[in-house]
């Protein structure tokens, strides 16, 4: 498996499936898990002991501490998408983004999970020379669109 | 020990000193450490098990994510002083504020750590007739000013 | 009765629902009030001096003085919820949690009635055992959702 | 005495010069006092009913309860300053300008006391036709500046 | 003719219909244009030089520079009502609220032209005895609601 | 002479310098006048009638109404540049970019004279084939800083 | 042709009709491309290169390079609109208007495609007579309104 | 070499350097290129071609279009480092973040280059068994801090 994708509520379901067409598209293999950094951070540690993942996308609103946790668990590169619940989604933006020195998260834009799946690719793509010329092929197509 | 001071940078030891100096003149019991929740999440859970504390104060900047570790981990009154590190503290003051519903924290305002002090206080209060009486003389104090 | 729900207007009164609810769920006692810090304060001041609550939490939108006003006349624990009527509930936010050192507002996020339930529940489980245990087992429900 | 100016907290008092220099140069009778919604509410109250002004201006930072507070207790017109303290204040300007329907405040610019000298002088210029003339003098100098 | 009502576009008019049913719950004469200080100044200004109203309210949203424009031209006192076009109302808000020295706007709430009405009835009750009690049994009546 | 520069305070001199800086370097005649829309809207009304110039930028802070103003009177380009006074200059870009439909002020960056003078470069080159030159040439200048 | 309208994707093609709309209403011809800055930056090179066009007119949300991109490839002057798709149009915005000094976009209103319309007719104006009095008429019939 | 630094402006240096301090604790080796995406657009498509760097660091203030430029032309990973010009940031952060889906850019804290760095060196360790342990070595002893 190759991205692990982890969501704080059932509510982001519908933002981490855009993630997960986009995965699909480019096949690669992913697990996705609802675990929240706040109510279960037990479940959370066991994910990130557990997994073989080589990028993490962490998707949360709010307080937005997933992929920061993430990242503090973990040396995997962190991927975080901040969903929009209030605020237009600035809670979650600068939750995530705003990590201290040491711990960095990649943030993408507010419920812009496409994005977050597609720089997992791009990283992959450094170590895998038939996704690389796939990701080239899908900017190639989006041109024409 | 009454009261669990916790800040998440050394930087951050001046606004604790403000909680600090106002739990010494109510003569309340409390601990310092300063432990980040995402380059020490370790020693953070260490801290929460083993505390005999009451009341937990976290004062943290940025991303902010220790209040809220501390809320997830225990079920104790969690109260969050955001710092002013970047944009205004605007960040910190959001990241601690928008809990998730389940986990709450109690924020107080930016860089106003005597605040949390007080706000320990009164929970304290509620089981102690001679902090009552000091709370409602300090009050009265105020006052005068 | 151990905890004093008060909201500023009657258009607020879902939101209190929500602290309702779940101070019900815990079997703690509660009274709720309509009563507006700007419309009424007179009537605040009776319902303040008059109250055996242990805890108040206090409701409001936009200019959103009604916790402050609280916590100005009484040493008692205020718990304050921001409602979003405008602004994304930004003006009632800063309002409630920018209070002046020497008065403080324990904020929980934005509408968020149900964190203050939980606040005041953890504050009053302090000195009492049986509802230390029940917020326990909550906790532990909330991790197999 | 004309205008009553009431400021939250000693610090506030450079803001309230500009505001008395104004009046001065007008002629305007004003007393000045520092009295906090938050810390001394009955202090307020009796300033509130004893004086014989027609305008208040109350100059607050923070969560500046202060104007909506006179607002509450009078149905004078009252002045709002909000006083840039933190958040380059935003914070003041929100929790006075948002008052609920029914209770208005009228506020003026970020630390701008001169303007609402101004503003209670062309209220108090409806009925005066000295400080009228006075008004019209003023802006026909400024004109020249 | 007491109050002058003016809106920067017919779209403001349901907005300006929330003043005129208070000053007519009032008995306060008034009248109501709409002139945009963009698009027609030389209509405002002839408004504006004719209009024998003690009190102008000006309602305007986005970059609201209706009620500073009349500030500019008449000594009356001006209320402004920021009206949420875009931005939840901050650029009308800021447009009007944040004026130069010398030259006053009286600020309300976004969309709360109720309470621009409410004050210029402030306003006009200093010297109408009558509107004075009617203000006076407003606020009684508001308490039982 | 091709351009006017409008200031609304003497104190927004300095940024105006900046606009002068770039239009001496491209030798483009002007003529710069401190007049405010909000203390003296008959100055500015003049300026506007008589000027020959073919671009006016105008520069302003805080409410900064002067841009549009200015293109409420004129049917020439008018370019505003927001200046910083407070709130980070956000107040003053609001007020002047977010222009009713009709009129429109073409708004550059905070504090960036600069860029409103070679924006009306950018304008007059269209029908002047040695200023053409000189923007093509100061552009690849450029380049090798 | 006069007039060069881009647009970053197909979804702001609403708010480009509102600019083709004010155009063809002036008689002024134009074309229209959806060229994405970021997905395909050789088509929008190609664009600038072979364009005609005296004004471009560029529209975007969200990061919104797409007016500084065409500002950075040809001296022409570029107007751009900031689209509202996430955070009420506040990213776009401030991408396009915080141009670094050198390269200016004159960025109207959010959304308002119509005052870049215009703002690019005052511009042709300067330099046709007939457009110049369509101008004035338009002017004079908006006050009709 | 491993990992290209470019800034939008001389001025970004200080922060650039900061990413270059902790690459060279880890040993990785770097260029550092200063190319305005708006200033120098065909430079910047030299450096990209160019290089054999597996992650690009791009710096940059105000309107921010650096990474995303960046981004476009290459589908190597892009961390994005908003500088702290005006605004606090929020102007670059947002440029920077909110890419439209397709292309994405991995954005760390505001002036935070420390944590791109880091970023960087936990893609490239997931190939490099020596940089994965000195990541881990790196963690172990900011726990000791």
């Amino acid at each position: 498996m190759d991205v692990m994708l982890i969501c704080g509520s059932k509510s982001d379901l519908d933002i981490v499936a855009r993630a997960e067409e986009t995965l699909n598209e480019f096949g690669v293999s992913y697990a996705s898990e609802v675990c929240s950094a706040h109510r279960n951070p037990e479940q959370l540690d066991t994910v990130l002991r557990t997994t073989k993942a080589k990028v993490i996308i962490a998707v949360a609103g709010l307080s937005a501490a997933l992929p920061g946790v993430c990242a503090s668990k973990t040396i995997k590169p962190v991927i975080g998408v901040p969903v929009n619940v209030q605020l237009s989604g600035l809670d979650a933006l600068l939750s995530m983004m705003q990590m201290p020195p040491g711990i960095p998260v990649a943030t993408v834009g507010i419920d812009n999970a496409k994005n977050a799946a597609l720089l997992a690719i791009s990283i992959l793509a450094l170590n895998d020379k038939a996704l690389e010329r796939k990701l080239h092929d899908y900017r190639k197509a989006m041109k024409k669109k």
